[in-house]
């Protein structure tokens, strides 16, 4: 599952971002939200997410506001407000817009009362959880960020994929290390990965997915013909009831609580319909709780107790949440952006066409 | 793995618990406190989660308290606060004493601001972290409770125990449903599910954890030998690095963050010695984000829909969190709390030494 690397080539960030952007504001995104856009699709592929980056700006988002299933100039307003929490309502705009102005209510309620909450009802899909949660580091806070989504995924039991991969993004300041990014899916893995299993002709571990009649199989084919992905955990017997009520908890958030979409409401969105998922945001400010200089402290004796954990046999290191994914940041600031030549060709073809500067 | 019904015997719940609080009371243990002990414990039995219930009175809470590990009468205060946020010092008590007046705060404050979220420091084991998510319930508020542990479980490529079971509740009042209740531990399984494959001498599954070198292991023994229990998904393979992530987010809301011990620095406890562990409650207000009314429709509609999700084959009906504690509920309510006969003796031969009342 390792990148093929003449497969990619190495854009600087700057101009990814730039024409990412100037390709969404000529499908009328307002120039200041297009930015948004870009710079979440952009730290995507920085960090090493592929799947959740500029790759998905044509088929995904180009295409579902051309359709006309994702409007591009929303009206995001706050729906509701009380304290320190609220509710943003996104107007089925891109969801990056309205997620990111959601964290920065977050933040700037966090920086008064100490915790800033906040739902998104009527968005569409957002690209990494992650970036919000991480954004809440920049003012030396904790971030949370969780998403409903399409369903795909099996309650225990259950042979209909009546759940998201519904994600939870956690972030966490440290001192002299990395912050703590914990950005993961509520599936054992995502249905991409079993399509490049497929793709391969490779068998899956039978704890991926179920076939049509919700049996476990290995078989890639028979998870994508009808079947669904299994909760975090698996099947029963490796307790996916825990990945399914971790995943139950997110929709009930983002989805219940927000008045958006939940389960099966939540559509594929993007090119095929509107979406109408949920977000839910939230920061806190570490000084509630304990002096922000003792937590880095605290922080940094945490993260090195983990990474000088005793090795398994056959292992080469423990990672912490978000490492792996700092050295894609630091290697695509030093070499530039990864990204597929067919995608780059693609989205170099459209700047094109519709006459922006693209070298 | 079903509890074998010649073994329990059937005691009224007010018996178990009037019985357990005069036992802790003759500890030293001040009244009001060996009550919400006890209504904590016993709330374990009643809900069919028996490892936490009654049956650890004698051998770890009374012989904590009489070996000085756990004092009997804390001085329960307030740390630090600031606006809904706030930490409680434990001061080595019983740690339902401190959770549960955490969590009464967090209401309390909720019904100020909206939300209440605060951290306990310097605690001992609790019980249920489900018990204290769902006092939320009372006050139609949406509870949390995490809590860090013993270290038991390895990070993914670690050969080395350094988090704990680290528990997640979460409760959420729903219409004509009963409550969505998640009370889950982030490894695959506990460590007492384990010793009772070894009694049983009867493999386990190879997700469920490993041996002394970090080897996924389907031999009880050998998991328990100096190995340890994977993380909630098992190995790699099986994306057990999202339980590993959720784990250390667990720790680091319970431990850094409140300023309790982490990691290995979380001691076993009880008999044995002071544990230090930590908590994090939060209550949520939920007409901070919808209308109450609005909220208990859809968590019903939510519920439906997962209830009705049709069956995978050989399966004979898809729970809900918390249902089955629900149904326990009913049955102790109905035909008292199913109490192991051995833990019944030991119990009223200790309270009859002590001069109480038993009958």
């Amino acid at each position: 599952m390792t990148r093929n690397e003449q497969d990619y080539i190495r854009i600087p960030i700057d101009r990814v971002k730039t024409i990412t952007s100037r390709l969404l504001q000529t499908h009328n995104v307002r120039p200041a939200d297009a930015d948004v856009v870009a710079e979440v699709l952009t730290a995507a592929d920085i960090r090493g997410v592929e799947s959740h980056g500029i790759g998905r700006l044509i088929p995904y988002y180009l295409t579902g506001l051309e359709l006309g299933h994702i409007k591009a100039q929303p009206e995001v307003s706050t729906a509701r407000e009380m304290g320190s929490m609220f509710v943003v309502d996104a107007d089925n705009g891109l969801g990056h817009i309205a997620c990111h102005a959601a964290m920065k209510k977050a933040i700037a309620l966090a920086q008064t009362h100490g915790i800033g909450m906040g739902g998104v009802r009527g968005s569409n899909h957002f690209g990494i959880a992650g970036y919000y949660a991480m954004m809440a580091l920049e003012e030396n806070m904790i971030g949370l960020c969780l998403c409903n989504s399409t369903p795909l995924v099996l309650p225990t039991y259950s042979r209909k994929p009546v759940l998201g991969t519904n994600p939870i993004a956690f972030a966490a300041p440290a001192g002299k290390h990395q912050p703590f990014v914990l950005d993961m899916a509520t599936s054992v893995v995502p249905i991409g990965k079993v399509e490049v299993h497929r793709r391969w002709e490779v068998k899956v571990p039978p704890q991926w997915g179920a076939d049509h009649m919700g049996r476990p199989v290995d078989d890639p084919q028979e998870i994508l013909d009808g079947g669904g992905l299994f909760p975090l955990g698996g099947p029963a017997e490796t307790s996916g009831y825990k990945g399914y009520g971790l995943a139950a908890v997110v929709d009930i958030l983002s989805g219940v609580l927000t008045g958006a979409s939940f389960l099966t409401g939540v559509s594929r969105g993007g090119a095929a319909q509107r979406s109408q998922v949920g977000h839910f945001v939230a920061a806190l400010k570490i000084d509630g709780f304990i002096d922000p200089e003792a937590f880095a402290q605290r922080m940094d004796d945490f993260i090195d107790e983990l990474k000088e954990a005793p090795l398994a046999e056959g292992s080469d290191r423990v990672f912490v949440a978000g490492e792996k994914e700092f050295w894609h940041t630091e290697e695509s600031m030093r070499d530039g952006v990864p990204v597929h030549k067919k995608v780059w060709s693609d989205i170099t073809d459209a700047a094109k066409k519709m006459g922006i500067e693209v070298s």
